[in-house]
This record gives C-alpha cells, structure tokens and sequence, in this order.
C-alpha cells in the first residue's frame, strides 16, 4: 500500500498535494465528488488559499472542445504571453460531462484525453461526471477549482461538454468563459443562443477550415451588436485545433480579457458574485438534505394519512413538520 | 360595490361559493394564485372538504385540446354513463397554461372559451397561469382543484397547454390523465414520448378525420406493449372534437377508468401518493421563501465578505447562516 492509500486527513493529503503528490490529489478530488462531510474539510482548507485563474470552455458535442483544449494546454505551459509575460509552472484541467453517469473514476478516459501531456507533470487532468450528495456538479466543481488552486495551480482549465443550462452554468463559473462554435453552428445552438451570448467573454470559430466561418462570425457580429453595450467586447478567435492553427490567437484573447478584469476590478466583483452563488447554492442543498429527512421521517407519513384523511392541509402539515 | 366587493373572510366567502355565488369563487381563486397568507386559510378549509374527481387533459399546442374541453364539458353535464348513471350537477375547468404571463385576469380568454358554455350556471371555467408565491403553479393547481371541490363541485376538468415537464406534471395531478395527440403526433412529442406513456389513463387521437390515423393507433399500441404491465392499459380514442364526433366515447373510456380506479382501490392509494408529493412541494417552497430571506439579509453579506478574503468557506458558512 502507497502511503497515501491509508486513511489520511485532509490537511496532510493537502500538503502532499501541494508538492506535487498527484495521488494526493485525485484522492482529495474524489472526496469532493463524493460531497459528504469529508468533502466540507477539504473545502474548507481549498476556500482559505488562493483562487486560480479559471478559463470555463464549452460549446456543443462535437465542436473539437478536447482538441482545443489540448492545444491550449501547450500554449498555457509557455506562461502568459508578453506584455505580461507570467510564467505558469503547472495547469489543472477538469473535464466535466453533466450527462455522462461515469465519475472521477473515468480513468481510462482521462488517459486517452491526456494524449501527449500523459506524461507531463505540468499537467493534471481530471475527469468530473457526477457527485453523490449536496448539490451536485454546479458545486463540486467550483470546489475542485478551488482544491487546485490551494495544490498550487496558478491556472485551471474547465471544459464542460454541452450547451445546455447546466453546461453554460458550469462552464460561466469561470474567470473568463469560452464558447467554442463550429461553421454554421446556428441552427445547433439556436436554443441556447441567447444564454451563450450571455457567459461567453471569448467566442472562438473552431474547424476554421471548414465552409461558413465568414458566415458565423457575421452571425456572432451581429449578435453582439444587439447584445449588452459592455466595457468588454468579447473576441471571436477563429481555430482549427486539430492542425494547431490560432491556439495562441485564443490565449492570447484569453490573456487580454484576463488584464481587462484585473484593471477593470471586475475579477474581484465577478468572484465575490460567485461566491455569492455558490454559497446560496449550499444553503438550498442543505436545506435539501433536510426535506429528504423530513419526508422519510415518522411525522411526515402521520401528516399524509390526516391529509388523506381531510383533517388537515398541506401548508399546516408543513409548518408542523418544519416546527414553525 | 358588491357583497363580495368589500374584505370578507375565506370561510364567508366559501360558504358563498358553495350556494353557486360565482363571483365569491373567482375571489377565492384569485387568493390562491397569490399563494400568501390569505391562500394558506383558503387551502386550511379547502382540504377538509371533499375531493373532487379530477380529469387532466394535455397535450401539444394545436392538439385540440380546447375544443375536446368543450364537447366534455357537454357531455359531462349529462353524468356519468350507464351502468353508475351518477348525475353531475355542475362542472369546473382549469385551464392551464405555464408558458403564459397571464393569470387569472384573462378574462377575455375565459369569455372566448366558455363559447356556448359561457352563460350556463352549471359551468365553471378559469384561467391559471402563474402563481406570485410559493411554489407556483404545481401547488397552485391543486389548491384550486380542492377549492372547487369544497365549493360543491363533484368533477374538475384541468386543461393544460403543452407537452413539457411542468406541464404533464400539472396534467397529470388528476385522478384519470387523458392524453391528445393527433395524426402525425410522434415527431412533435418525441422528446417526451416517455413522460407522457407513463402519465396517460386515456389516449386521445383528435382530428381523427385527417390521415394517418391508424399509424398513430399502430404508433401507441406498440408503445403501450413495451411500456409498464400495468393493470390497466390506456385506452385510445379517436375523436373529431370539431364535429362532436367521439367525445362520447372519451367519456365513457374515463368513466370506464373511474371504475377501475375505485374498485381496485388506486383512486385512495393514488390521491395519497399525490397528496404526499404536494407536502414535499409546500416543504421545499417555504425552505425556499426561509433561504431568499437569509439572502437578502445582512448575515449573508458578511459571510459573503469573508468568502471573498478567504477566511471562510461556503459549507462552514451555510452552517451558520442555518444557524446549526
């Protein structure tokens, strides 16, 4: 058995982690998947560290988001670029699929995703799918953002699969949030549209090689134009990922909005509304857990039968059973 | 002003409504869609009374379903079919719709739907379609269908516009569930063919007169022998709700399932079952109005300032706002 492979309290595993013991981590990562009182300790040991800087991509299944994504990595390893010029000695990638049923167990597909970075200690990729208690993914993963940052990860990478709400949320709790599209992405997106416009700080037209990227950046154009009169006008970055091509044109847009929120003080407004959020989000989890206790209890049945029986209406029986 | 113009208590005002005062139980309805205190009194003696019979229509825009209302409505009146041969003295009808910003003040509606029905003292129809506190329409609905009940009505028609989630949700909080669909159907519903295979008592296949009739026939059926082996299986009817035609045949596959639902003893089982999902809703409605409440409140901007300098967590902060 590894030395980690005992049953280790959070603030050592966090502390062997932090030196770069990828064991450690994935074991504090799965204790956040899971979310019950283990995963609270090691929250809140990630809350009282840095936060990272977080880049959220997502777009729809097929729109080349992994390839992106690796490419970005490689980018991400050479630091921000000039003027800033920061180096970024390690980046933490997590990959979340709302809809897949596979958790942090994924392994296989994490290896396979790693491609040429399996081997790179600069690199930690994650796989995030389900969480067992409170709250699921919309907490579990701004959780595990924040575990890397308290490892040491100066950078995270979430890419979330998918457009719908769930997705957008995820992917929106980011630093700077990408929306990845494809040449004649309209009719895909069509639903969701007005909700991607809404998170997106940088749009990027991957598969630029294809037929209709004038189109779509005529599309996105437009839809800006009829959009939020903001500071920051999000940036359309044209990419074909599989051949490399514009990779550095998306950090590069990345960097630019990442100085804006710095100057503008947006990134502490927009964090502290985050965490705002988040905390609300808590607060309906666990008053969540403690409806599901009050429905399995002994007075809850007691209440339906007078119910049943017309002896009582529901907004009493639950004043009864919240002791209001 | 009116007798029922000044402030007068809900027990007044049912009694009122009881006597066929219709004017006493608009007011009481229009207390339930603001779902306040006032509502929680109408619901405290709404509950005690009897439960009405319930019929739930839904189905896709277009479907027919107002018209099908109509031609029931008529042949409600006229009772439950031999061999019960019960009459019914009066008729109410909700009609539902979820996606409309319109509540009960759609009068207009109401006088264009009650179309021939519109000056028939047996008839009770009203429009529903939000609902400004706790939980919305999906207690909202319930609330009103036991509120005519306790006013004397023996058989509640709720009509819902739509094939979504909330919608069969809504539809479906009936004794018998009838769902329509016309020639074509499948593609329309094919996102939620599930949801409605698993609600539906009835099946109506209106507009019976244009083709493709017997391939929606062939489509339920085939549905209907992979889905639940259940005792019993939904029958399907065919109808022309325009010409009349078939609405008889709707009306008695109801009673029919009336019948069965009684005798099996389902209609008890089910109505508690339901009765027991209401509570969980009133539960997690007033958890909802106690958390918007912590929010606004200034507790919740301090521990938000402390999340924000890393001196906190969200688990540990819930905690305390929870005061546990």
């Amino acid at each position: 058995m590894s030395g980690t492979g005992h049953v280790v309290d959070p603030a050592t595993l966090l502390d062997r982690a932090s030196t770069g013991d990828r064991v450690a981590l994935a074991r504090l990562l799965s204790v956040i998947e899971r979310g019950d009182g283990p995963a609270v300790a090691v929250a809140e040991l990630s809350y009282r560290k840095e936060t990272p800087f977080t880049v959220g991509l997502t777009g729809a299944p097929g729109a080349g988001k992994s390839t992106l994504t690796d490419g970005l990595i490689t980018a991400v390893k050479g630091g921000w670029p000039a003027p800033e010029a920061e180096p970024l000695s390690q980046v933490g990638v997590l990959a979340v699929d709302p809809t897949s049923p596979f958790s942090g167990g994924a392994i296989l597909g994490d290896r396979v995703r790693m491609g040429r970075h399996a081997l790179d200690p600069a690199v930690f990729i994650r796989s995030m799918a389900t969480r067992g208690h409170l709250g699921g993914l919309s907490l579990a993963v701004p959780d595990a953002i924040r575990l890397l940052g308290a490892a040491g990860f100066a950078l995270v990478v979430v890419e979330t699969v998918g457009v719908g709400q769930m997705e957008v949320e995820i992917a929106s709790a980011a630093d700077t949030t990408v929306v990845v599209v494809t040449p004649g992405w309209g009719d895909s997106m069509q639903a969701n549209k007005a909700g991607l416009l809404e998170v997106a700080d940088v749009f990027v037209i991957n598969k630029a090689d294809r037929p209709g990227v004038r189109e779509a950046r005529r599309d996105l154009e437009q839809m800006l134009d009829l959009a939020r009169p903001d500071a920051w006008r999000p940036e359309i970055v044209a990419t074909v990922a599989s051949a490399g091509d514009g990779i550095d044109d998306l950090w590069a847009a990345v960097a630019r909005h990442r100085v804006h929120l710095r100057d503008s003080g947006l990134l502490a407004a927009r964090r502290t509304e985050r965490l705002a959020r988040q905390l609300r989000r808590v607060l309906v989890a666990r008053t969540e857990v403690h409806i599901d206790e009050i429905v399995a209890g002994e007075e809850f049945g007691t209440a339906v039968k007078e119910l049943a029986a017309g002896e009582l209406d529901p907004y009493r029986a639950a004043d009864r059973l919240l002791g209001a």
